[in-house]
């Protein structure tokens, strides 16, 4: 079918051969050498393919074969989408052109979409009140109806969800922890969505599953663990990984817990910081947030069980002295979780894994995937250093649910381990972007992200247009500050100039976000009035990028 | 650049006009003729628009010129990716083509497997014992390493990924409650995956946190809730959904515990089942596990609060009697849950709906499109009849994530409803799909797969080789029976028959895998040994599927 040359007849013939069993088949004969070579092939089958492939590397001979068939297996053709109802898409009878034309279409649009987020001279956003929105732009109505709209609305749905949304992949997006747009993660979601199953057990997600298995098994040994087995389990996000480690450490020191409630101990009392707060109110402890420099570990009748390190904060990207607080918990045995939500990307980089020491001595972990790694949304680890703990406290012998007498080893079923049943395959793009790029590849992306924020530093702390909010170099991605329009420069501090300070950042973000061009956060700390908190997790910035952000901030900010 | 012929050039020319300010600018010049009137377009501008969509109206002449392009916009051309890497892809300098080339790649592998996924000749699995695939299968290696590989290998692990796994959305995969792949629901989720963002904030979601409000306020009313405004969010899975409802519940009646943990109140009981068993347990609850037909609502010492009526049981698929839960809900001021993960797609149907009759008493409603209506892993809703309680038990006031301070509504925002800070965009696809299919549609799709289990009832209710698991006919999709072996027929009830019965499922179902032609669940429950549970989920099964599964039973269980 497919034109060979001679010099590859030893090969094609192999790959007719694999053809019956393997799924993909698709006419890169290069790329299934390595991927589909069957248990039940034979030895002389095997060499021819090892000859074939020799001979592949010292030629082109074959890539150019295969590039010379100038169609693609799947090729856009004229469709007219408006007679077309998703009721003629696969499983209708005779449906497989028109899914074939619908899926590209979109991917038409996705592609787009893709190329012009890196694109600077598109904006980040098309700005919209939600009343616009829900009054309906022209052609866009977000309304649901009894009745199916064609194929062609579909695809303007399509194009108009996208052309009203925010491209958080775009270099000048800096909003949130969670930036950038990985083309390999992207490709790993399409997959993931592709195959649409559930990590549950290892008998609907196989592969899945032992992907979580090893990606966990690797990033606890990049924590510093050193024990062979520990446990670990992708949530949904931060949250939820951090309920874990509290409901793990609850379990660890009471199990009963679990079966007669919290009525059954004393209540534990907790050092939490404000996100660990709603898991903890969630799970029905008493909470006490812990201040900064302000270890109290002890209060009347109360047991004190868990303390949590954060390895990254949220705004200022801070990091707890993990050694000293490992050493209080040691004293008086005590749960210590490391919320590396956000910092735990950083494990990733020689240069600046220290700013982490001691993360080995935590019981648990929260590292979170999406955030500095640039993993697409929602990857979240929750790692724990000592195995059986979550099964322990989770598993509620459901025999309904996980059978105990199957073929395989059920002990890779990861169902008893959560507190969810279905679980959304989160581990596939990560470990797409693992092997795409190699543990090399996300140190250099982070370390390239925190030069960035170095060089942002740099750039402003002596400016007089700029006042730092904290002192001395970020140690993350995190740089905040505020900027001083020119009618409050060398006023001297007073209520007035914090209450028009305060009003600054939310203007200059508005004016930010009706222009379109860039997107940074803002918000007030403590005692400190609104300011801007840069973040860069996107490995699409550039200094250029940096230099623009600040130019636009000036700009806008000017009159005020 | 495009040949377009002189019938069309009043399009042709708006199309350009359009072209500096969308972001779509796709050949489908009638697609976009809905979707990117801008505001600013004068009325001379909208007039041409009008009579350029009459002309394509009355003839299809604009259409066949669009079509007379012959190139796509992507085309997928010569790539030798065995020396491309991910840091040759976007952001990279001159990346583009590389980018649109290697996703072209992935969309060809993912459409030979939809494609594949619907061709009953293809296997369901290919299956492997976990130790297999951890020694590597000939080229697919699950290992990390420090050193990135090549975009050819990239692609590799994506065919092997889809080949070792299981095709969920096969017509004769019938193994969970989630089965199907909806092709419009595919192509939101690679739509929501290219957007990659939170649901967090209007701010950076304005069109999914728009979607996510008007689909749930359609859900509220299909439940029957007279009210314009009650709440929800969706959640990472039905779990989560319920935990969500036992959370409001003690908020409702103990808002205290928020702050001050469960000894601020004497500990609630509840009345629940093994999917609530777990979510209760977490929340630090004492737990009564519900038995059927006891609604022992008093225990000595606590105060009952809560009790779920299951619509639509794992196993049974059976529905609760809600109007006499709700009755005794009323008497004793209970919070009434009504857990319809499974069920709650029937509401959908005319003809079904009345097995949830009395819904539309409960407080809260977790309902998960991501069942019966066939939406992607993960689609979970959680429903409540009034407004405030999420945004109460859950909301931080954390002034540093959720600024009060914006130029936009900020009662859009949804962070603080929720117990997660990032969530992942679920509705997406959902939405579309309602679009797509509208009420209507997934009525026939539900009524469709109710059919076809009545079919499968009918079909092995009077036969020698089955006996059924419940007495009568299915209230969901669940069919629940034993197939008895030629050994094991005409032997009276015995320990040894229930033991030789018992052991009969789990072998049916070691060789389904091996075989991989089908695949159906099995399960003890109470008393009753290993049973199969044939559910019915996918719109892509056919009466004949039933019998091949019937036939393939039959066939591996002859000799047992």
């Amino acid at each position: 079918k497919s034109p060979i040359t001679a010099s590859s007849s030893a090969v094609a013939s192999t790959y007719d051969t694999w053809c019956g069993v393997a799924h993909g088949c698709t006419k890169k004969i290069g790329l299934k050498i390595c991927g589909f070579l069957q248990r039940n092939n034979s030895l002389e089958d095997k060499s021819r393919l090892v000859s074939a492939l020799k001979e592949r590397q010292s030629s082109r001979n074959l890539l150019a074969c295969e590039n010379s068939e100038k169609e693609g297996r799947f090729q856009k053709t004229e469709t007219d989408f408006s007679n077309l109802y998703a009721r003629d898409l696969l499983p209708a009878k005779n449906g497989e052109e028109q899914t074939v034309q619908f899926l590209l279409e979109v991917v038409d649009i996705l592609l787009t979409y893709v190329k012009k987020t890196f694109d600077r001279s598109t904006k980040v956003l098309d700005f919209h009140h939600p009343h616009q929105l829900l009054e309906g732009m022209e052609g866009f109505n977000l309304e649901l109806s009894d009745n199916p709209e064609s194929l062609e609305q579909i695809l303007v749905d399509c194009r108009d969800s996208l052309k009203y949304g925010v491209r958080t992949g775009h270099p000048r997006f800096f909003n949130q922890l969670s930036t950038g747009l990985d083309i390999i993660g992207l490709a790993g979601e399409w997959l993931t969505s592709t195959a649409n199953t559930n990590m549950f057990t290892y008998e609907i997600a196989p592969v899945f599953v032992l992907m979580e298995q090893i990606t966990l098994r690797k990033m606890r040994e990049i924590i510093g663990w050193t024990n062979k087995d520990g446990d670990g389990i992708f949530s949904p996000g931060g949250a939820i990984s951090n309920m874990y480690s509290i409901m793990a450490a609850r379990y660890k020191y009471f199990p009963e817990v679990k079966t007669k409630g919290m009525s059954a101990s004393i209540i534990p009392f907790f050092l939490l910081n404000i996100l660990e707060f709603k898991a903890g109110a969630a799970l029905g402890f008493d909470i006490c947030t812990s201040l900064p420099g302000c270890l109290c570990v002890y209060v009347q009748g109360y047991i004190p069980l868990y303390v949590t390190a954060t390895a990254g904060t949220t705004v200022y990207g801070a990091f707890d002295p993990i050694p000293e607080i490992a050493d209080i918990c040691d004293k008086y045995n005590l749960w210590l979780h490391v919320d590396a939500a956000w910092g735990g990307g950083l494990l990733m980089s020689r240069k600046h894994r220290h700013k982490l020491n001691g993360i080995e001595r935590a019981n648990s972990v929260t590292w979170n995937p999406h955030k500095m790694m640039g993993v697409l949304l929602q990857c979240s680890a929750i790692l724990l250093r000592e195995k059986g703990i979550l099964q322990g406290c989770n598993q509620m012998c459901a025999g309904y649910l996980f059978q105990q007498d199957k073929q395989y080893d059920i002990t890779y079923d990861t169902g008893d381990k959560a507190i969810q049943c279905g679980r959304h395959v989160d581990i596939f793009k990560f470990w797409l972007m693992w092997k795409a790029k190699g543990t090399v590849g996300f140190e250099s992306q982070i370390n390239k992200c925190l030069e960035l924020s170095e060089y942002l530093y740099n750039k402003i702390k002596n400016r007089q247009e700029f006042e730092m909010v904290f002192e001395g170099e970020p140690e993350h991605t995190n740089v905040c500050f505020w900027y001083i329009p020119p009618s409050l420069r060398g006023m001297p501090d007073s209520e007035e100039r914090r209450e028009k300070l305060h009003r600054v950042a939310p203007k200059i973000k508005a004016l930010m976000m009706e222009t379109g061009t860039t997107m940074v956060g803002y918000q007030p700390q403590g005692e400190k009035v609104n300011f801007f908190r840069m973040v860069i997790s996107n490995p699409a910035a550039t200094k250029s990028d940096i230099d623009f952000l600040i130019e636009e901030i000036e700009r806008l900010g000017q009159d005020l």
